[in-house]
Formats: structure tokens, C-alpha cells, sequence
């Protein structure tokens, strides 16, 4: 059933892991796929600019209906397919407010800890500074206290908008994932890492954990100090 | 009925726009709401963090829910009051994609338009470099073309995705609004142009025209060689 839809993705690439989550918690296991090297330009492919003129993954079809962008993917396939797999967005109006809320907030997370993680990527080596390294590191570290606090307040074990799995977490955890990945420190963000660990044993996450992690588990430590 | 939501809000500031413009769509007027000003920082007054930690605007409270991000705000109006005024997002599931897939896609245009208008903003004097402010500008110029293109796809006188308004109409148009803020040609964009006209015309636009635009109709001209 979920044979006509089509994911081009990347190993360890958030936007894509999103897609992957959402498909798995949706029960859409089955569909085409295919892992695709960032390093090897395969994203700027004929394959994937057919689907997605920007040449970027994830790219993702379901029959004739394209949508690229991860959000609006998980959105999508949520409202296609309510009634299957996990409930990803609750009906109640409060529990709804506060899963927005939380779901469009992941995309300043996302910002600011691409920020730093990519920072020499993006930037020339002769427009680098220092002082924007740290000030973006800054709003990364500020960033993620807030995300800690909010873990704090709904109390050991809760997903992200409570006692219940939901869309925020299929948005937020290949985020946070990637933080650790990239060194953040589950001493100095204890609430964040616990969320870690607990999703790290949900079947989606296991069954869509990225490739290159698996073969080699160690992190760099970017994040370390922040 | 709308007695019991509450803005902040923020002239000309695309993300309260949208909200604005849900608001009217929905046909949820006479919500209360708070004209704020950037300049005299009240964005991070006592009565804004007290809904919104992050100190900015908009900040939104429909009852005890409360939803600061706009793109979650305008998905909760149109969830919660989904038979009154206009219906923002379809149901046919090619519809809801390509719908989805272009809201999410404003977000890059907002950043792209950001990395242009607000440079000299964000980035402090020693830190400038033309060459960085000459990418973002190229960019920016880009992504504008895809929209451009969009538009010339869906034939004249058509919304973003197609001949109904929806909810990428009330994410894209106030970002695109701004450009145009900042001096964007019609002539180097005919079909923005086209588009901007029409949406200027319609009256939930024009009930949430940001004031000191209308003060002061004189456009900048950052933008005009884009």
C-alpha cells in the first residue's frame, strides 16, 4: 500500500529522518526509497531535481503528489492517513495549540544549530570570525535550554507536548539526534538527554536510524563545551 | 466570539501579517489585540513574555491556548474553525500536497529575504562583507525566480497553488508584500507583480494593511536592482 510512494534521502540528514519517522509510525513501511551520497552530488541528480527543482533531500512522492519539504510531508501524511499507525496530531484544541506551537519551534532549533554546525561549510574561510561563531553558539546553547526546560516541566518520560508520542517528536528528535551526534552533552542538558535515550529504543527511530552512525557510532564533539 | 483570542502585534512584521489575515479569513474578527512597537522594544515587555518566553511578536492566545508561531497559529485557526469563512486547506489529497509543499517552501523565501533586508541588522559593522551580502542577494533573486515560475505556471489571475485561495496565500503574501516593502520590481517580476495587485485588492488584506505603511506608502529601495 505504501508501494507508490518514493523517498530519495541521505544518511543522518534531519529533514529526512523526519519523513522516515513519519512514514514508520504511520505503518507506510514498504515504500521505494533510495539512499542517495550528499558527497557525491547524487542530490543534484536528474533523479531528484525531476521531483525537486531545488536538488535537495529529502525528495518525496506519493503517486503524483510531490511534497519535499519534511514538515509539510509529515503533515501530509498525517491528514492522508488518521486513522493508521500513530495518532501524530491530537483533536483536542489545547493539545493541538501546544503540538503547533512546539512542531514550528523545532525549525528555530534547526536554524540555530545548523548555525554552528555548519558554520564552515557555509561561510568562506576570509568571512569567518570569531565572534560569529560565538555569538551563534550562544543562541544554540539558549536555544536548547529552552528545549530543556520544557522537558522539565512535563516531568521524566514525556515526549515533547506531553505523555503522548506525537508529531513534535517526529520533527524534534532527528534534530536533537544530530546535536548529539555532534557532540551536546547529556550532563549538561540532562532533560534532553534522557528524551534521547528514550526515544533511541522506539521502533521507528531503530528501524530508520541513520546507516553511517551505525557503522561508525562515534560522535565529534562540535557541541562539546556548549 | 473571537472575544477570546488576543494578539500582539507588530506593523509591517510578516509573521503577525499572517495571523491578521487568518484571522479575517476565518471571519474571526473582533479578537482583542495590541498594536506593539519594535523600536521602543516592547516586543519584550512583561505582557508579551508572559505568553511568549522568546519575547516576540506575534504572540497569540486563543483562551488558555496559546500559539506564537505563526504557520502553527494560521494550521490551529483553520483546524479549529474549519466550516467558517474560508476554507484554507483542501481536502483532495493533490490539493492539500501541493498546498503543504508550497507553505513550507515561504519559510525559505523568508529566510532568503531576511538574509538581504536585515543584514546590516543582524550582522555588527566589522563583521560586513560584500561578497556575503552579494550571495544572499544572488539567492535571494533565485528563489524569487521559482516563485516567479510558479505563478507563470498557474496562469493568471490564480492564488499560489492554483485558482482557489489557501493557506499559502496567508504565509506567502506578507513575505512577498515585504519585498515589495523594499523597493522589488514589478517589472523584473511581472507575475509577483500580477499577484501582489490582485491580493492588495482582497479585503481581508486590505482590513490588516500594516498602518505605518499606510502613513507612509513610500517604498525603499533595497531591493530594486534584485
Amino acid at each position: 500500500m505504501a508501494s507508490d510512494m518514493l523517498l530519495y534521502w541521505g544518511s543522518g540528514s534531519p529533514p529526512c529522518w523526519r519523513i522516515q519517522l513519519c512514514l514508520e509510525e504511520k505503518a507506510l513501511q514498504g515504500y521505494q526509497q533510495k539512499l542517495l551520497s550528499f558527497e557525491k552530488q547524487e542530490h543534484k541528480s536528474a533523479a531528484v531535481t525531476e521531483i525537486n527543482p531545488r536538488g535537495q533531500l529529502p525528495s518525496f512522492r506519493h503517486g503524483d503528489n510531490i511534497i519535499n519539504e519534511s514538515l509539510g510531508a509529515c503533515f501530509y501524511l498525517e491528514n492522508q492517513f488518521k486513522a493508521q499507525g500513530t495518532k501524530l496530531m491530537p483533536d483536542g484544541a489545547a493539545e493541538q495549540a501546544l503540538v503547533l506551537q512546539r512542531t514550528f519551534e523545532v525549525l528555530t532549533l534547526q536554524q540555530k544549530s545548523g548555525d554552528v554546525i555548519y558554520y564552515n561549510w557555509r561561510i568562506p574561510v576570509e568571512e569567518r570570525h570569531n565572534s560569529a561563531l560565538k555569538r551563534n553558539t550562544e543562541a544554540l546553547a539558549k536555544e536548547l535550554l529552552l528545549w530543556e526546560g520544557y522537558l522539565a516541566k512535563m516531568g521524566p518520560g514525556s515526549y515533547i507536548a506531553g505523555k503522548a508520542f506525537t508529531i513534535v517528536d517526529v520533527v524534534f528528535f532527528p534534530t536533537l539526534a544530530y546535536c548529539f551526534r555532534f557532540g551536546l552533552s547529556t550532563e549538561r542538558y540532562p532533560n534532553l538527554g534522557a528524551y534521547y535515550k528514550l526515544l533511541e529504543q522506539r521502533p521507528s527511530v531503530q528501524a530508520s536510524w541513520p546507516p553511517h552512525w551505525k557503522e561508525n557510532p562515534q560522535t565529534q564533539d562540535l557541541l562539546k563545551e556548549i
